[in-house]
């Protein structure tokens, strides 16, 4: 069955090549790289969706190995990571044909079956669906040589996945790189100067940043 | 040896009193209650220090059996919790003399040594000391019907302890209680006119706030 929904997973640009140690997308937990976990939260949301990884051309070979150990009989369509997460994603975006698109950080493996039902149906209804949450911590703004208090209920983290109707956001990714893409939304927002619609998330789904993030997942896999 | 040192650890309000379950404050984590991981932190950094602890009344016989089972040689200082934090925290500095003070919420307990130290360090340095770490994820600002993309860089998370120079503290309190006083930084920036001198913290220095925090808690506690 072709199912209309679509994921890039993005893994890495073609600067990753750079790092000396393994990025943390083929760290194991619990035997399993947090790729393929990642991998698997959309493959229970939706068995048919069709998958498109983005990961730098040095990283195939590995990514070949790993798909033999644990996904053997999925299709996965792979594309190469450009220099930036906005290159990346437009290359991801060109494998892609119509439907619906989440766009997904490889490092985010405890993403539940609900954020990504709840932000595909927003895409559909709305044309786009972006996780966020509400800010926990106190903010502080800084400035030159400052920093103020600001309202932390103004302000909500923003995750991944974000889901848009294909057509969108490829006539989005078709503007101009501007420095301050922070992420899928801004490039929706700045080229096709409609607003992106906000759809609640889950604290869980932290992105992989430093080690102590690594534990904390691992927590949370084993629970899941 | 008589301390120049003082911390206030908030731990709940008189409002507190109509919540039915325990406070997270109270919770067990390897067997301690968290409000002991926390004191405890506090007396690995100087073991003479002066430990104010704020209150609600009702909380204060089960306060004393803890104490008893924990901390039995300890002087604690018992100031009870207003109707907001910040009247709060004016009852706790009211039990505090000179020097220098910290005030911290009962619910981070797995602060360092370390933070604490630079916390103190910087307010007898500059008169304040405000434990700060990045943003690592993306930010929304939210208005009224829609959100906009910010630069997360410019925006940092506020955690405590807040160690402050006592004479510098007691005085901004004693200004009249604002809405936007959202921590005890505040407070001081606004009744001082003045800044406050942000020292780095530590990612793993989360309050606890839902049930997973007490998950990922007793994970970082179990590695000290």
């Amino acid at each position: 069955m072709v199912s209309n929904n679509n994921v890039i997973i993005v893994a890495g640009g073609s600067g990753s090549r750079m790092n000396q140690a393994l990025p943390k997308q083929f760290t194991l937990i619990h035997n399993i790289p947090v790729l393929i976990h990642t991998i698997r939260a959309f493959l229970s949301f939706d068995p048919n969706i069709h998958l498109v990884l983005v990961l730098p051309e040095s990283h195939l070979s590995l990514w070949q190995k790993i798909q033999i150990e644990f996904l053997p009989n999925q299709k996965v369509s792979i594309a190469f990571g450009g220099a930036t997460r906005f290159q990346s994603v437009r290359n991801g975006l060109a494998g892609v044909a119509g439907g619906l698109v989440a766009i997904h950080d490889a490092v985010r493996p405890c993403v539940s079956v609900a954020s990504i039902e709840a932000s595909f149906e927003s895409a559909a209804r709305l044309g786009s669906g972006v996780l966020s949450v509400p800010m926990k911590d106190s903010l502080r703004e800084l400035s030159e040589n400052t920093s103020r208090s600001v309202d932390r209920a103004k302000f909500h983290i923003v995750q991944t996945p974000q889901t848009f109707q294909v057509s969108l956001i490829k006539r989005a990714f078709e503007v101009e790189e501007q420095p301050f893409f922070t992420d899928d939304a801004s490039v929706y927002e700045y080229a096709l100067d409609e607003p992106v619609s906000l759809v609640p998330g889950d604290y869980k789904n932290i992105k992989i940043t430093t080690q102590e993030d690594l534990e904390v997942i691992s927590l949370f896999l084993a629970a899941k």
